[in-house]
């Protein structure tokens, strides 16, 4: 593998329907990724290169390399981090440490994945926890929100924190210059909300951080695209992910009934085919299919456990557009920002 | 007025449409309500008479109680409280209070409506914080969810008191014997979760209770209808709330989108028009419109403060069917269930 390749450290063993999907799934990331992504995959090489020998265009960009051991989707966290040593997952991360990838990715237990990744690659100095960043979709395009879930509770800097790395990894994706960043709340008075929200809210305006902090959002306003970053705490941004997703759901649901209630609405629906066709694409979660734990040094994209080829695929897909983009030193210089906004607070306050 | 009506205290004032809205909403409402439903509102009736006069059914059938005064849409809490006496948000909760009414409902200031909902008519004994419950749509009907805003933190006892009020709540509007009550969390898993919802989770089990308790739900199962009660603190349920009413809109717009992409696509709309339109009822955040509190001494209903003269209808339709029911006892039911549980767990630990 020559210098100028991007190579993606796979975990092949993660994910409900491994490695065949897993496998598929880089087949089929072919077709829209650069000729010069590599996969360093890991696990059984009694099952993955049968799998991969089945499509012809894999073979020559993917190395296996061999591990028995796999992580259970099921494991804890702890479990996961005290016994996963040489499994699938860890080589994965282990490889990213090494120097030998570019960046990890993996559709196996989040958990275990975030402890793991913590454990091998570290956090960025300057940062207290990771975070998992999310894709969502707008009328315009996608937002990112975070944190999704690596952390139950966020204080006030915490949030600041991940204020910094979701700017930067919208930049990454949508090759913005300055996107918008807002803090999600439950009113957009300056009054409303808990202590962590409105203290962070203040420490966002600070100068330093020369963020285009645009204040609160509501629930409904991150569907709505009313700023490109989003920034709340693990738990309400799983619980906001997750219920879109189910409402996203029901109203499908709801959009098929309508549909096929009568015969003329049969035919309506036959007629309204090709338009019907995009809004499949556009509602299905697999095409926003990746969530990106930030914060590590080295980039690991979360799969769905879930996911087929397709899902996988799209992770595939997001990982080489952040592994080509200027993600890690962006995320790098805008905590520096974050370092000197923290000593010129600290100065002020007369705590030197 | 007799014995038999239901008689609902109106604030005719509160809403970014008030009092048009109002007045008209309570002439939609009477197409669904039954005719011994009265109304006493409360406004300026140089104002709220011509409107009452413009609808010849409503005349005989509204009482309306002057007052100059009003609660400003974006005021304060405790502005509206400390200035609030004989406001007509006021003087509806008063009537309730004095036995004039059965229960109020307002498009106010949310904020300030609590505050002085709990001021005027106090919370029922052994409840420490009322909930705002709102119903929200499933496949198969309509689930509570709470609090969706009256809370920004919520310990795991006051998630317990949601879930006895919501519980009462749902039996209440749907004429279930046993809703099943849920606790929605970041996972399925007894070890996720914060502190506060873990440990609700192990009260919930308390047989005591008597509670359809089912364990803990994320927030893809809420518009699934995983449980006819969700339980959460105000913070999350208010972003998850919001979130869904935005995602809906988001499907909605995209789905309008695919409709009207082509000639043929709008000629399949128009073929499948019954449908759709069924679709646009399931869909209008009107159809839904009401917050209840609960947890305090008389029922009180919030109406979105952008109503329109349909949403209030519709709250009002909710107000009805809530008067009607056995609500209130039910609440004071389950409340001592919740007394015996707790006096039985401060036995248990040996704190008599």
């Amino acid at each position: 593998m020559t210098a100028e390749s991007l190579i993606i450290s796979v975990d092949a063993m993660g994910g409900d329907h491994a490695p065949e999907s897993i496998i598929d799934g880089l087949a089929v990331s072919l077709r829209s990724v650069d000729d010069r992504v590599r996969f360093l995959v890991h696990g059984d090489e009694a099952r993955v290169k049968p799998l991969v020998e089945a499509h012809s265009k894999l073979v020559g960009r993917v190395e296996i390399r061999h591990t028995d051991k796999t992580v259970a989707m099921d494991a804890k966290p702890s479990q996961a981090v005290r016994g996963g040593k040489g499994s699938s997952m860890w080589n994965m991360l282990a490889a990213v440490k090494a120097g030998e990838a570019n960046l990890a990715v993996s559709a196996g237990n989040t958990g275990a994945l975030m402890a793991m990744s913590k454990l091998v690659l570290r956090m960025v100095q300057g940062v207290n926890r990771p975070a998992i960043a999310a894709l969502w979709p707008t009328p315009e395009g996608k937002c990112v929100v975070l944190d999704v879930g690596a952390n139950i509770e966020a204080d006030s800097s915490q949030l600041v924190e991940f204020a910094i790395m979701g700017e930067a990894y919208a930049r990454a994706i949508h090759g913005m210059e300055r996107p918008s960043v807002g803090l999600l709340n439950i009113g957009s008075e300056d009054l409303k909300g808990n202590d962590q929200v409105r203290m962070a809210a203040e420490l966002l305006k600070n100068e330093t951080l020369d963020l285009n902090y645009i204040g609160f959002v509501e629930g409904n306003d991150i569907s709505m695209g009313a700023s490109d970053v989003v920034v709340t705490d693990g738990f309400t941004g799983n619980v906001a992910l997750k219920t879109a997703e189910g409402t996203a759901r029901l109203v499908s649901g709801f959009v098929k009934d309508a549909l096929s209630s009568s015969i003329a609405s049969k035919m309506g629906a036959l007629l309204a085919m090709s338009g019907l066709r995009a809004l499949k694409h556009k509602m299905d979660p697999r095409s926003v299919n990746g969530g990106v734990f930030l914060g590590l040094n080295g980039v690991v994209l979360k799969s769905h456990g879930g996911t087929d080829a397709q899902g996988f695929a799209t992770t595939i897909q997001l990982a080489a557009m952040v592994g080509r983009s200027t993600f890690t030193e962006d995320v790098a210089a805008s905590l520096v920002r974050l370092t000197n906004a923290n000593s010129e607070s600290s100065t002020e306050s007369g705590a030197a």
